[in-house]
C-alpha cells in the first residue's frame, strides 16, 4: 500500500493559510481535515470570516497565533508574503463570488492558491486568474475533489488504456434533495441562503453540483466537450435560481452525453453517478459507494472492482490508504487531492525537482473550463434550448 | 392473494389467434406464455410467418388444427370471422411496419386486437386504427407490458394519491448493450436485422425501447407531455438508424423530464429505470429487479417496498400471484396485462357487464400517443435539437 | 435461447392429476402454473381437498370433468389407473404428514409421483417409498424447486467444473418473517396453522424452509454431508415447534458448513441465500434476486453473472426463456423443474428413449436424504447440541 | 453537524506515544491518522519496532524528537513518566502476545493505554490488566473500532430504545479472503506470518476477526452471552491455526446467535455484517457500506437509514462529520473512537470534570470479555463441539 502521507517529511510540512471557512462553514472544516489527514500541511494563518469578531473567534478555535488571524484577505496576503515563515499556499473557501478577488490578491503576493469550485462566477475572471498564475509561475488548484477518489482515477485509467474502446456515450448525474422545500427562506440555513442567491453563487444547481458532474465526466472520459443544449428549471415556486438542470452534450469525435443535476430529488443525498460507454466496454461509478467500480468488458461479465482489490490499477493504488473492504470515503479523497497538490508544492519549493509524474489535480485551467461550461449551459437555457458551442480549448 | 387467473372460468377461455411469432421469434413465444399463464386464453389459429412453410411448421409445433394454420393474415381474418368458434381476439407480433394492415384487417372482421408496440410506424395509421376500433366497438390493446408490473401499478397509485405531491422531475431510461457491435450485418441475427432497418422498424432505439421508456414515464407520472428536444445518434459506424437517444421533456404544469435510451451501453441488458420526484417525495423502480420499489416520503427515510410486502397497495395486489420475496418477473407482468385484457374481453362478450374497475391496459390511444412521441423526437432531432410540440391529447 | 417448452409436442401433453391444492392453497396454484407454463402437461383429475364439497368446488373451478373430481386419493388412484386416458402422474401438495400414504397409493397404482417437500415426516416412510418407486420403475420427483433456477444450475456447474477448486466452506440460510408473531393462533391463517403443528408438519422452520436450504447447499456443492450439530428454538412464546434453526455441518473431505433458517426475522421475506467457497474461488446466490450470480475466481475481480448474459453456461441455458435483463422468477424455476420431469415422463412413455442427459430433478432419494437431515438436526438439538452422524448415502 | 473535533482545544492536544506500528505496519498508520484526524492528539514519543534501527528510522520518518525515539517500551514508559511534558497515553499496536507486558509497563508508569485487540492472548492477563487499570485510576481503551461507526451507534440505540422489541436472533459474520492461499509461507507477507502463528496471535480467524464480530454483536445487542458451541477449522492444508470459525451462541434471556468468521472466503474483503432480530423488528448493517442501516419495524416496509439522513439518531449524530451521502469510512470511525477516548482523557486531566455522558468506548473490561469469548470458543472446539459456558460478567 502506498501511503499518500509519505511524500512530504514532517519537518517540511507545507505552511497553509485559509480565507473563509470560519464557524459553521461546512467546507472549511472539510479542507482542514483533508490537509491534516496525511500530515503534509500545517495551518498557520487565516481570514476565516468577513465578520471580524467571527474571524477572530474562529482563528482562536483553530489555535492560530493571534498575529496571524486576519480581518481581511488583503491584509493577510500582504503580511504573510513578507514573513520569512509566511504561508506558502492559501485555501479559498468563501462564497463563489469572492473567489476571484481573493485569489488575485494572493497570486499577486506570490502565494500558491487552492480554491473551491466554481472557481469564479464569470469566466473572464477565471481566464485572468489562469493568466496571472501562469505569469507568476504559481500553482492554482481547484478542488474538484471527486476526481481524487481512487476508483475515479482508475476509471480514467481504464479509459486512457483503451479498455472501453472509442467512447460513445457519457451519462452523468448529481442528485440531492436538500432544496426540495424553500429552506433558503427559513433564515436558518446559511448554506441554502447564499447558494440560492444568484449574485453570490453565480448559478444554482448548475454551479453548485452540475459543475462537479461536468468535471467528473470530463476527467474520466478525457473527451473535449463542444456543444451543450440545456434546460434550467426552478422547481420550487419563487426560487430565483435553477434547482434542476438537464443538459445534452456533444463531444468532439461524435460522443454524446447527458447531464442531470438536481437539488429537488427526494431520496438522493449526494448522489453523483457516472457511466461511460465505449465500443469495447462500459463502466459505472457512484460516489455514495465510492470503493466500487463496475466495469464491463464487451462480451464479458460485469466486474465489481474494489478499491485495493483484484485488478486495482496504479492510478488508484497511489491514493490508497487501507486494505480493500475497509471503506475510504469523501474525506480521504479530498485528502488525496491535497496530497497531490502537496507533491507539486514541495516540487515548487525545490525549484524544479520533478513531482511524481502520476501526481496531478484540477487546476485553474479546469476551473476556467468549468465556468465556461456553466455559462454555455445558462446561455443555452436562456435561449430556450439551443445548441451552444463552448470556447475551444487551447 | 388475488389470483389474476380467477377472472375467467376455464369453459370460457378466450379464443385467440396470432399473426407473426413463428419459429425463432422471441416475442411471439412470450405472448403465448403470457396468455397461457393464467389459463384464460386458448390459442386456436395463426398466420405465424410470412413464409408459408414456416407458418405451417410453426402452427403444427403449437398444436393448431391444420385448417386454422393460415398463410396470410387476410385469409385468416376472413375465415375466422365466419366460424362459429372463430377467434375472438388476435395477437399481432409481426415487425412494426406490418402492424397497421394486419390490425385493420382484423378490426374490419370484427375481431379484437392485441398488438405489439410501437403500434404503427406512422401516427396517421395509428389514428385511423383508433378511429376504426372506436367505430366498431372493439378492444385494441397495445402491449406496453412494463406497465403491468405490480410495483409499477403501485408507483402510479402513489402518484395518484398525491403521496409525491406535485410532480416536478421525471427521469427515465432504457439501456441495452446488444447492438454495441454491428450484429445486424452478421446475417445471423434476425432480431437485429429488422430492428435496425428503418423501413421495417420505423425507428431504432427510439421505437424499440424509447417508446417503452416513454410509456412507463407517462403511465406512472400521469403528466401530459407537451414538448420534446431530442438528439438521436448512430454510435456504430455505418448503422443507418439511431442506437442512442437523448430527450429532454416539458410536461404540462411545468414538470421536466429526461429520457435516455441506448442499445450501445455495455453492462446493461434490459435496464429500464424510472425515477419520479415531486414536492412531497420521490420514487424509483427498475425492471431488472422489479419486485422492489423505492419510495422516499419527503423528510423520512427511504422505504424499500416489496411486492406483497408491508404497505403493498391495491393497485399491485390485484396482479399478485406469489408471497413477497418469491420473485415474479417479466412473464408474470406480461400475463397480468393479458389478464386485464381478458377481463375486458369477457365483458365485451357479455355485452356490457362491467369489468373490474381497476382493470386497465394500454390501448390504441396510448399506442397513438407513443407514435406521436416517436415522431416528435425524430422531428426535433432532424432539426438539430429544437423544442417540438406534441399534438394535444383529446 | 432453448425454450424448455419444446421438449414435448402438444398432442403428447402429459396427463396430470393433483391431490391437495384446492381453494386457498398457495402451493397447489403454483404447481398448476408451473405445469402449464411450458404447455407440456394437462390437468385432468384431482382430489383437491379432504373436505368433499371443497374438493368438488375446487375441481369445477379448475374445469375438471365431474367424473374426475374425487373425494379421496385412494378412489382416485384406483379409478385413474383403470382408465385408458388415466393420469400418468400425480402431484401431491397436501400437508406433509399425508404425503406418504398418498404417494404409496399412486405408486402402487402404477402412477408416477411429483411430491412436495419434505417428502415424508419420518425417514422410514421415505425409504419405503424410494424402494417402492424403484421396484415399480416409476418416477418420483420431489419439488425442491430452487434447484431449477438457471443460476443455481450454473452455480452447480461451476463447482463441478472445478472452477472453485476444493470446496471448503458452505454458508446457506433461509430467512422469513411471517411467523414473527403468533399468527397461527389467529384462526385465520391456514398456512400458519398446519405448518406450526408438529403432527402435520413434522418440523417447523427446519422442515418448511431448512430442508430447502439443505437441498440447495447439497445440490450446488455436491458434497456428502456427514455430521450436524444443531440448535432448534421456538422464539415465539408458546409455539410448540421450532421457528429458528442453527446448524453446523461437517462434510466428507473436511468442508464445513453453516445453515440458518428462521421464520422470525423481520425484514426477510423468502430470503434464501447460498455462498460456497473453495480453494480457487467463491460464489453467492440469492433467490430474491435470482437472475444474478456472483462468482469470484481467486485473485480476480468478482463477476456479476447474469442469466442469459456473458459467460452463461449450458446448465442454465437449457432452462432459459428470456433474454438477459428480463427477470425470470420463482414460477419459471418451478416450471423448469416440471419441464425436466416432463422430459423423463416422455421417456418413460417411450420405454427407454433416453431423455436429455442434462435433464434432471430431485428424486425420492433426495427427498429421503432431506428427511434424514431433518431427523439428524432434531436429534442433535434434542441432545442439547451434539454432533450427530447422518446415514451414509448408498 | 457536531464536529467530533471540537472537544479538545488545540493548545490542549493530548500527548501521545506509540509502541509498535513502525515501518510497514498497517494498523500503526491507521491509529496515527485516527488520532490526527480531529486534531486532538499529538504524537511525541515511540518505541515503534523491536528492531532498534527500524525503531529509529520509523521515529524519524514521523518527525519525533531524537530523545523520544526509544528502543524498548520499558525505557520509554520510564522516561516518559518522568518528563514534565511526557506522554499522557500510549497506543499499543504490537503483535497480540506483546500487548500484556507493554500495557502493564505503561499502567505502572501511570500512563493511560489505548490497545489493539485481542487485548491479550490469555484472559488471566487481561483480568490482571483490568485490575491494575482500576487500581491506578487509568483509562484503558481497546480499539474495537467498528463500534464507533455512526450507524452502529445508531443500531445500538434502536435496540436500547426497544424499537426491535425483545431480541431473539443475532447473526454476525466477518469474511475475508486474504488467507485463501498459504501466503504466510511466502516469506513476504509480514501480516500473514504473525497472524497465523499461534504463539504470537493467540488465535487465528477467531482472534483476528472473530473477536471483532463478537464485539459488534455484543455492543449492538446489549445481550449477555452465556454459552458457545464452536467449530474451528484450518482449511488451508498445513496451516496450524484456524482460518474458518463457526459459533452458535446462547444469550441470557433465550436469544440465539450465530457467528461465522473466515479468512478463506474468496470475494469477501473485510465483510463484517450484523443482523439483529427482535419481536418488533430487525436491523442489518454491513461495514463495507457503513453509511447505511436497514431497519424493519415489524409490519412496516424496510427503511434504508442513511448517516446524516432522515431519522438519524443522536447516538450517531455526535460522531458525524459530513452531510449524508458523502461517505464516511473506516478511518473516520476509528477517529471517532479516538475522539471519545479524548473526551475522557481531557476529563482525567481535569480530575473529575464529567465527559460528555454519551461519550464511551470499549475498555479493558470489554477486552477481557473478548478474550474470554475466544477461550470459550477454543475450548468448545477442542472438545469437538460442546456447549461451553462463559464466565459470568460482574
Amino acid at each position: 500500500m502506498v501511503a499518500p502521507s509519505t511524500t512530504a517529511r514532517k519537518a517540511e510540512r507545507i505552511r497553509l493559510g485559509m480565507v473563509g471557512g470560519g464557524e459553521g462553514a461546512f467546507i472549511g472544516a472539510v479542507h482542514r481535515i483533508a490537509a491534516r489527514l496525511d500530515d503534509q500541511y500545517v495551518l498557520l494563518a487565516g481570514a476565516l470570516s468577513s465578520t471580524p469578531e467571527k474571524a477572530r473567534r474562529s482563528g482562536r478555535a483553530l489555535g492560530l497565533d493571534e498575529d496571524r488571524i486576519y480581518d481581511d484577505h488583503e491584509a493577510m496576503a500582504r503580511a504573510e508574503s513578507q514573513r520569512a515563515d509566511g504561508i506558502e499556499a492559501v485555501v479559498i473557501v468563501t462564497p463563489n463570488h469572492v473567489h476571484a478577488p481573493v485569489a488575485r490578491a494572493f497570486l499577486e503576493a506570490g502565494i500558491h492558491v487552492i480554491c473551491d469550485k466554481p472557481v469564479t462566477v464569470r469566466s473572464e475572471d477565471a481566464r485572468q486568474l489562469a493568466e496571472l498564475a501562469r505569469r507568476r509561475g504559481l500553482i492554482f488548484a481547484v478542488t474538484h475533489n471527486y476526481s481524487a477518489y481512487p476508483m475515479v482515477r482508475m476509471a480514467r485509467e481504464l479509459v486512457r488504456q483503451g479498455r472501453l474502446g472509442d467512447i460513445r456515450v457519457v451519462q452523468v448525474e448529481y442528485a440531492q434533495d436538500w432544496l426540495t422545500e424553500p429552506v433558503e427562506r427559513s433564515g436558518e440555513h446559511k448554506q441554502a441562503a447564499w447558494r440560492t442567491d444568484p449574485a453570490k453563487a453565480g448559478g444554482g444547481a448548475i454551479g453548485d453540483i452540475g459543475s462537479h458532474a461536468w468535471h467528473l465526466a470530463d476527467y474520466v472520459s478525457g473527451l473535449a466537450l463542444e456543444q451543450v443544449c440545456a434546460e434550467l428549471s426552478s422547481c420550487v415556486p419563487g426560487r430565483g435560481i435553477d434547482d434542476n438542470v438537464q443538459v445534452m452534450m456533444r463531444y468532439a469525435g461524435g460522443a454524446r452525453g447527458s447531464l442531470w443535476a438536481s437539488q429537488v430529488a427526494p431520496g438522493h443525498l449526494n448522489d453523483l453517478r457516472l457511466r461511460v460507454f465505449g465500443s469495447q466496454g462500459g463502466l459505472e461509478w457512484r460516489q455514495e459507494h465510492p470503493n466500487q467500480l463496475r466495469y464491463t468488458p464487451l462480451g464479458q461479465p460485469t466486474q465489481l472492482l474494489e478499491r485495493a482489490g483484484a485488478g486495482f490499477l496504479h492510478a488508484g493504488q497511489r491514493l490508497n490508504r487501507l486494505p480493500g473492504g475497509h471503506p475510504e470515503g469523501y474525506l480521504e479523497a479530498f485528502a488525496s487531492l491535497y496530497a497531490d497538490v502537496a507533491a507539486h508544492l514541495v516540487q515548487a519549493r525545490a525549484g524544479g525537482l520533478p513531482a511524481d509524474p502520476d501526481s496531478h489535480f484540477p487546476t485553474i485551467d479546469d476551473g476556467l473550463r468549468g465556468v465556461q461550461f456553466i455559462e454555455a449551459v445558462q446561455h443555452s437555457a436562456r435561449q430556450g434550448g439551443q445548441w451552444v458551442p463552448l470556447p475551444a480549448t487551447a
